[in-house]
Order: C-alpha cells, then sequence, then structure tokens
C-alpha cells in the first residue's frame, strides 16, 4: 500500500506472475488520498468496481480481465472442466458488477473467447498463463488506444481553447492517457494553449475530486465549475470545444455517459459550440440500434441525500438517481475514436469505421 | 433558541415592540437542525444576509427592514439629525450584504423614504416607531404578494403535473408560502395532483436541504435530483413545467437567479416545457434595461471545494463561482408576479404590468 502523494500511481497494474495480483488505486479515496488497493480474491475485485474505487469504461475492462486471472488463482491443477466452469462463474460474477459500461462484458468475453480457442489439451496452469497474457494485452492495446484517440482529437482543438468536460474520462478511467483527458493532452503535448473547464459531475463529484487532480497533476490549466454552470461558461465564451467520454454507443451513435452529459450536449448546442465523445471502439455495442437500448444503471439514493459524508437532505425524502443518461447521435458533432473520428454520426459512419473486425 | 423539529418555524419574526428583536430560522442548519437565530444588532443581521441564514429575495427584503430597526436601537432619544445619519449608515451597511438581490435595495428604499417623508418635527422615538411599522407592512404585503402569485400561477398547472424547480423560492425565502413554491402549494390546494422535481443546487444545495424539506413538511410529492438530471427527467417526460424565483429582472425581463437557472431554461426549451418566473414586482429594476446590466455575485470557491465539511478538489485548484445567472426573456414563457401573469415578456408587458406605482 503505497501513499506518497509525490509518485504518481497507476489507475491499475499486475504484480507478479499468474499468481500475481492487482493493484488498483482507490479513486473513492482522491484526491485528499494517494492510496492503492490489494486485489487479491474476485471479490475484492468486484467491490473495487461495484464501489467504483475503479471507474471509467476502459479501466474497468482491464480491472475485470484481471480480476479473471485473480478469479482462477488455486486453479492451475485442476481439470479443464473444472477451469472451464469455474471460468464461467468467475465472467459471470464480475459482469454483475455494474451493468451499463460495455467494456466490462467486452473484455469478460475476450477471456472467455481465448480460453475457448486454447486446444483442449492444454493444461490450467497454460490457461491461466494465456489468460494472464490476454489481460496484459487489453491493457497494453488500452494504453495505445488513448494515444491514438489523444491524436486524432488534438486536431479538433483550436489553440486558446476553452475545453469542457463532464466526469472523469482521463488516465484515471483507462490504462494511459484517458479518452477525453487524452485529447487534451495531446493538444497541450502539441504545444497548444487550452483551459479545462471540469464540471464538478455530482453525485460522485468525478469531475473535482479525479479530472481536476488529474489535469492539474499534469499542469493543465483547469477550472472547477458546478455542474449548473456550464450553461454561464458557454454563454460568456469561455468555452470552444466540450468532449466528453462514454460508456457504451449504440450503432447509430447515441452514447450513454455520466450523469449529466445529454444536458452538457444540448446546453452546447444552444449555444453553437461542438460536442464530442472520445471512446475506444470496444465502447461500442453495434448489437443495440439505439440508445433506447442501453440499460441505465440506478444507485443508492443515498449518494445525493449523504454524499458528502454529511446528510445534505431530509431523512426519508424521495430521490431520483440514474447513473448515466444516453445522448442522441444528433447531439454529438463527432465521435473521436482510435481509428478516426466519426463525423457526422450517423448510424453508416459508425459501421464504417467500427463495424469491421475489432 | 428553539430546535423543536415539531414546530414549524416561520423564516423570520419580530419578537417585541420598537426595543424588540428579529428571530430567523437559520437555513444553513436545515434539513438537519431547526434553529432560530436570534439578531439584537445590525451585524447580526448583515451577518445573518451574508452567510445564508436567511435568503431568498424577498425574505432578505423584509429582514434587511427589520434590520434597520434593530440598527437603531438606542437611537430613541437623540436629535434627529443624529437619528438620520445613523439610519443612512444602517441602510448602507445592510445594503452591502449581497449585491444582486434588488428586494434589498427596495426595502432599505422603502424605509429611508418613510423616515425622510415624516413631518422634521417628529421625535426620534416615534421615528423608529414608523419604521417598526414600515418592516411589518413590508412583511405582510410580502405574505400577500405570495398568496397572489399562488393564484396566479396555479392557473397554469395542468393536474397531474410534474413540477421542476431549482433553488428555493418557497416560504424560507419570503415571509409567506414563497414565490415559485407558492404556485406548487396553490395548485395542490386546488386538488390538483402534483409532483415537484427539486434541483439540488449547488454548491449550497438549497433544493435538497430547504426546498424539498419545505414540500415535504406540507404533503406535497417531491422527488430530489442532481442539477445534472433536469435534462434527463424532461425527457422522460416526467415534467409538465418549470418555475423558478428570481433574484433580480430587468426591464425586458431578463432574470437574474440562483446559478443554474438559465441552463434549466435553455433544457426546458429544447423540451418544449414552458418555464416560469415566479416573482412579486418589487423584484424588477426597471432602471436596467437587460439582464446584462445586472451585477452577479461571485462567491468563495470553498462552497464548491468543501462543500459540506470535507474536502472535495485538489487544495488550491481554480474555481468559477457564479452565485446566480441571467435567463434572457426569450427564454421565458411568462412571469407571474402578484399583480398578474406576464407573458410574453416583452419590454412593453413588463412596462404595461410593473411600470406604474409599486
Amino acid at each position: 500500500m503505497r501513499s506518497s502523494p509525490e509518485q504518481s500511481p497507476s489507475t491499475l497494474r499486475w504484480d507478479g506472475g499468474i499468481d500475481g495480483c492487482l493493484w488498483l488505486l482507490d479513486q473513492t479515496l482522491l484526491p485528499t488520498e494517494v492510496r492503492e488497493i490489494e486485489c487479491r480474491s474476485v471479490d475484492d475485485v468486484w467491490n473495487a468496481i461495484k464501489r467504483l474505487s475503479v471507474r471509467g469504461a476502459p479501466a474497468i475492462g482491464c480491472a475485470a480481465a484481471y480480476g479473471v486471472v485473480v478469479g482462477l488463482h488455486g486453479m492451475e491443477h485442476v481439470p479443464s472442466a473444472d477451469f472451464a466452469a469455474r471460468l464461467t462463474d468467475v465472467c459471470d460474477y464480475l459482469a454483475s458488477s455494474r451493468p451499463t459500461a460495455v467494456n466490462l462484458f467486452w473484455a469478460l468475453d475476450r477471456m472467455r473467447r481465448v480460453a475457448a480457442e486454447l486446444p483442449a489439451d492444454t493444461n490450467s496452469s497454460d490457461r491461466l498463463a494465456r489468460l494472464l497474457a490476454e489481460a496484459h494485452a487489453i491493457t497494453r492495446e488500452d494504453r495505445e488506444m488513448c494515444a491514438a484517440i489523444g491524436r486524432h482529437g488534438a486536431a479538433l482543438v483550436p489553440d486558446g481553447a476553452g475545453i469542457l468536460t463532464h466526469c472523469n474520462a482521463g488516465g484515471l478511467a483507462t490504462a494511459g492517457d484517458g479518452t477525453a483527458l487524452s485529447v487534451i493532452f495531446a493538444a497541450a503535448a502539441a504545444g497548444k494553449r487550452v483551459r479545462a473547464y471540469a464540471d464538478e459531475t455530482r453525485p460522485l463529484l468525478q469531475g473535482a475530486r479525479l479530472t481536476a487532480w488529474e489535469l492539474a497533476q499534469r499542469s493543465i490549466p483547469v477550472t472547477l465549475i458546478c455542474d449548473s454552470m456550464a450553461a454561464i461558461v458557454m454563454r460568456e465564451g469561455r468555452v470552444q470545444l466540450v468532449v466528453t467520454g462514454a460508456d457504451r454507443i449504440a450503432g447509430n451513435g447515441d452514447a450513454a455517459n455520466k450523469i449529466g452529459t445529454y444536458s452538457v450536449a444540448l446546453l452546447a448546442k444552444a449555444h453553437g459550440i461542438p460536442f464530442y465523445i472520445a471512446a475506444p471502439s470496444s465502447t461500442f455495442d453495434l448489437a443495440l440500434a439505439s440508445g433506447a437500448e442501453i440499460p441505465i444503471e440506478e444507485r443508492d439514493s443515498s449518494e445525493i441525500t449523504h454524499g458528502f459524508g454529511r446528510q445534505t437532505a431530509p431523512a426519508g425524502i424521495d430521490v431520483y438517481n440514474p447513473a448515466f443518461d444516453v445522448t442522441p447521435a444528433e447531439l454529438i458533432t463527432g465521435i473521436i475514436t482510435e481509428r478516426g473520428v466519426i463525423a457526422p454520426v450517423t448510424a453508416d459512419n459508425v459501421r464504417a469505421m467500427i463495424g469491421g473486425a475489432r
């Protein structure tokens, strides 16, 4: 367990070989405490995803992939049927941790497929090694994906731009530089002067706790605002571009992301400001024709009524707490993927960019 | 000092005669604690306004009027020139407590005018009695104003409506039933089934702490949401009407209100939902041609970074914290005043309803 704020700890890292363990930066403690969680059991990983110690669709995918390896600890010498049964259980269990992030299911499917494609006589120890290699590959590809999104997105950022973002789609949400924030990092690295506006993102304040922290750590000028202030900063001409991440994107380009994203997209449209989603191809779920089919997680009312360690609403009050909303494709100027920018956002253009092999 | 949650304490009340004192419900402690503040000095009143123990434009006006009387304690027997000098000082001081709420200046002007219009030979004790009577009159008229706004507004509420409101424009913001909430109370009293949606209203959570509390206390069904969820509840068809208060309204109908109101108005327009402002005629400042002339108070960054007793953002981060924004007249379906509803909201219609004697 490390706790030095001087170090820049990884969002997630694997320590050891097939009997190793997963370390996750506990994002619930940021920005006041930098501490890692050691995950030695699949329950540790499930809980870390559930309670948002690790969050962000791509990071959840990586954590789940490593979670599969952790969940198969002790199975190195069992018969392959037992190994396969356990693999199914572990994947099903991890898939139940959060319902909206498609990368979770995508990563688990990749792990299942890799195991299924091994020769029947592969022993369990070799199976586990192959699964660990796949988790490493998912993580490495995630890093490369972030860099590619940054390259494609930076071209869309004017010099001197104010860039508004919502929630955290940064390095903390991925194994690399992030998705939306990768665009900002890459624009700054290319010498463009930028200022980020970070919506604090109630109820869980990922913008205040994570995005503002991450940008400040990397010396990107950032101004923190409440979600309700996005409209006024747009009206005052401070923002030339909005970019957010996404948790799942339907075949027509409708994008589910953190609650409030739809609101920001409407406000951007009203002010004539381009609104971009930055997300890897693994975020697309082409089985869904539109955003109406994306299941939306509802979370506990206490996130709103007791958000800051203090009761801030009357006891027993009715609360509505959807964790995500869906931004319709027509409000999205473009979707920045690792393969390029989808614009305008239409089912045809999504299919052309994403429809092929992953 | 009372602290029983069973009683329904007044937002403000005067206790005694010209040497009496002002009791204010400390709204910073709601909803977990119901406690009154005793104001025996003008500093007590100034601080209570400044730190939002009393808030809401009409209630601030009433509190300031009583604050003038409190500020003249001990002046019953001084020469009238000294009395007048002290009156000026007290009014100027109270006017500095908050910059945006026009009712504050309006109430103080009324107090100055009343004193100025007294015969020159009126002794200071009688002057003070006249000022106290004026403060009582301001408060009584405020109560009547609330009831009239409720009557005019209730007619605009369809049976079965979901009504979204932002911040607190309720009884806690006035001496009576409120402005925006008076519309809801009156609609319910008229037998209409309604459900309120209360934006929590960051940074100070007046919606969560005050509006949800006040509606629940009076058995109006209410659902608490984060500000970022207003768009999704509109899209889901849960809201048929938005009504908020205002802190200052320019001659053309542009309305300053709690930060986030402009955002809600844009979202309402995007969903084809009528957006109303409920405010007394004293909220209009016809000296201002448009909302661009309304000064906007910026408040301390700690309201965002240390919202509720806990640090939720990195130390030293840049913050932008405007307390109000201006909703342009063209986004306002109508302004519900105690004199009737101004609709459409144009300079001509404002002048016709408000331009005459106050």
